[in-house]
């Protein structure tokens, strides 16, 4: 038997022959996730339980096969791309919600339910669970957890670390843990907090539990329509500084108007040059005041326009553009490179200017779509990788404006994680002190460096090639592997 | 030169002759917390700044001389005693505060900052700390770090974790390390989370970038008085159920009441058998709001009585009984054995229940003062240590209900953490594996054992010796070091 044929004999046992790809062209969707990075696992399986999940990581550990854990895919940072090949693990069938408590306001539920499924349940209780990645339509809880993600209503709610309580987890060395709880604080270190957010470098959560919050009794939302940038940052400063919290607080600059009007007919003028959306939530008489609020800092810094809603359906509309934006630029240009950098509040449009002379500089447009109340940038580079060199290009543009943030005083990532796309950069932000007490973290769950590898830290055996197959592989096109 | 001397002169070199302890009658004060542990330390050095801690933990590793930190030494379980002899570091010069930043509502402190301190510099700019211990006026906020503590008004504002940002460290290997940060969410592994809580078995924090918030516009206070403890425990059902996240909510019973009342004529009625304390905050007409709430569910639940205060004086007297509670039940009994679980609220009376028993069982009264809201319970043994054997009987006693919270599917810690007292309960709760990956979470920054040893996990070369003084000590008597 070859070693990849007792690999896949070890996996059926597992999981059932009929839950294990190993075909060419059933594992090519495995190959990537939204990033540009990608490698070709050798099989991928659907574990249907916790036991399951446990006999396929000890089947690859036994045999140093890498593991690469995987929810929807749609990570933004090559978290699910199986760097060194190997198995990926995917969580696609384990999607119940095993139950959902109105009373504590918890629920538990397995890490494939993709996000959106989990408000819809809690919402026949009058409940919601607050994280809310763009992508909440398809990505998963678990991959919410691996990559502590955000949303735009995380400014007064906090990311997932802050909604999730417990999970049950599987190891890196195979081992079937629960770290935090359904009920109390754990006692001891805070493993949960360490698990949440570390990219499925650690383990692979099989059981998330969740706090659920009511569902607010009135939600207004403004849409403010400015002339520029600059005046619509500043009427960001203006809400926090007046000591607003909204739940959401959202800018798109003028190359996604345009695309986002000409894609989705929002009714945005043609000389807008950067919209605002402010959402306030909470008891009505306080949301009301708040709005009051919120309308005369969008005034008194230059709004020309400003729209209200508050029943769901024109609160949708008014969403529209901004959940539709990142779609529709791809009228401007059949490829995108959606970056995720962080600067301190007060740097915002002066990293924005530089973002903009930096992608002026290497001759892409540049798109803004971003989580202004967090200083949360998601400059969105447009390219066609069909040009000679084009992805290798972007991939460069994308590492100064990375450099931007970091010198402003910011973070590589805001909610789309380091993964393999920014492990590289590490270094700019950490000692080597530190990152050496990081391996010392990845390392906490029996992690010996095959699961999950070649994420968060810049090392790894066999992760060189990983970063030369990308440029190699840009330089073929995207029909390489098939 | 003897080991000894040769430790000494190291010491001075760092931080100077005038702030090394070594006399046996200074060395006193610093052999225990506030618990039942002591173990005489060799020296007690005072840094003061950051360099001087390193030099300080430099020199003790290289001596393998053990390390313990300290804050005020007001810790309850034993987490600043020095459980393997060695250097006790003492946080009490580095007490300045930094800065303070109204904008972005932000300071940097000093570890040795006393709590309070920082709420009083704060309220300058109108802003307030908010965890708030019970020790408030004493405890440092590098102690609270490292305990990640609580305090009656953390069940809406959540524990020192929500609020400390970022953090420059000396780690157990001597490195000198910033964690999280001032402005974004750090990248990577949330260090910052792991080392908060961590009871000084990681490192020292050496400066602590903290959140402050805005002082609320109106705070309400009502003291409600019950029959008993049922009542007041369906109140708080009641008041959580109603969705109400009152800034705090506490209790007391009656055996409380009457010390409190015996020593500080807080005005309770003498069959009272329960009070119940509620603070509402937040924008005027939302408070008045919950206080109508608050008020009709102490109502419906047989509260006799219930006063209300919105004025800050006034506020003040309904809060006497419960900040002096501890120190009033003096009046019945010379020693107390504060007890720290946690129980999901649901059990909270079938829990208390069983604390009465085991108490009554070992004939010893007990007082029960809580954080009601999220199922801290602190029950309080009264005993006198002069008796032969009531020390050793009340530590069994409180196993006993540690026990009985644990198989609530509680915790064996809700804010005191668990330091030397409880390490040895920790297999409770956790596998050899979980303990094992918690061994791999002590050496992240390198500590090797002599970090704050002996606390946390329940095993380390030397600790028996320890386990073993408490009950000598007990037999012998408080003043058996003299």
């Amino acid at each position: 038997m070859t070693a990849n044929a007792d690999l896949l004999k070890a996996l059926r046992d597992v999981v059932g022959r009929e839950h294990v790809l190993h075909k060419p062209e059933d594992l090519l969707v495995y190959e990537l996730d939204g990033t540009f990075d990608r490698a070709l696992p050798e099989a991928v399986v659907f574990p249907g339980d916790t036991e399951e999940v446990r006999g396929v990581v000890r089947a690859c550990n036994a045999r140093d096969v890498p593991v690469t854990p995987r929810g929807a895919g749609t990570g933004l940072s090559g978290g699910a791309v199986p760097a060194r090949q190997g198995v990926v693990l995917a969580t696609a069938r384990m999607r119940r919600i095993l139950d959902v408590d109105p009373v504590e306001r918890t629920a538990m539920v397995e890490p494939g339910v993709p996000n959106i499924r989990l408000s819809e349940v809690a919402a026949e209780h009058g409940l919601f669970y607050a994280p809310d990645p763009s992508s909440q339509k398809a990505c998963t809880i678990g991959g919410n957890v691996a990559e502590n993600a955000g949303g735009p209503h995380c400014l007064a709610l906090g990311v997932t670390t802050n909604h999730v309580i417990g999970m049950e987890i599987v190891t890196a060395s195979g081992e079937v843990e629960w770290l935090g709880s359904r009920g109390p604080d754990p006692t001891g270190y805070d493993l949960r907090g360490l698990f949440i957010g570390s990219e499925g470098t650690l383990g692979i959560a099989t059981k998330v539990v969740v706090r659920l919050l009511p569902v607010p009794e009135t939600v207004v939302t403004l849409l403010a329509i400015f002339d520029d940038v600059e005046s619509a940052s500043e009427t960001v400063s203006a809400v926090i500084g007046a000591g607003l919290v909204p739940a959401a607080l959202e800018m798109m600059d003028r190359v996604t108007l345009q695309a986002a009007e000409a894609g989705l007919r929002c009714g945005y003028p043609p000389d807008a040059g950067a919209v605002l959306l402010v959402e306030l939530d909470g008891i009505e008489e306080v949301v009301l005041g708040q709005v009051t609020q919120a309308r005369a800092a969008c005034n008194e810094h230059g709004a020309t326009e400003i729209r209200t809603a508050t029943e769901p359906a024109e609160r949708e509309l008014l969403w529209k553009g901004r959940k539709g934006a990142i779609g529709a630029l791809g009228r401007i240009a059949p490829n995108y490179y959606l970056l995720d950098g962080v600067v301190p509040r007060s740097k915002l449009v002066e990293t924005m200017g530089d973002v903009s002379r930096i992608s002026e500089g290497y001759g892409f447009p540049v798109a803004n779509v971003f989580h202004a109340g967090d200083g949360n940038l998601h400059p969105c580079l447009l390219f066609d990788e069909r040009e000679e060199g084009a992805t290798a290009r972007v991939l460069e543009a994308g590492g100064e404006i990375m450099r931007v943030c970091v010198d402003a005083g910011g973070a590589l990532t805001g909610e789309h994680g380091v993964g393999f796309e920014k492990n590289r950069f590490m270094p700019w932000l950490y000692s080597e002190t530190d990152l050496e007490n990081m391996r010392r973290v990845r390392g906490v769950f029996g992690n010996e460096g095959a699961f999950n590898p070649c994420k968060v830290l810049p090392e790894g055996a066999g992760c060189g090639e990983m970063a030369h197959q990308k440029g190699a592989l840009a330089a073929a096109g995207p029909d390489a592997y098939v």
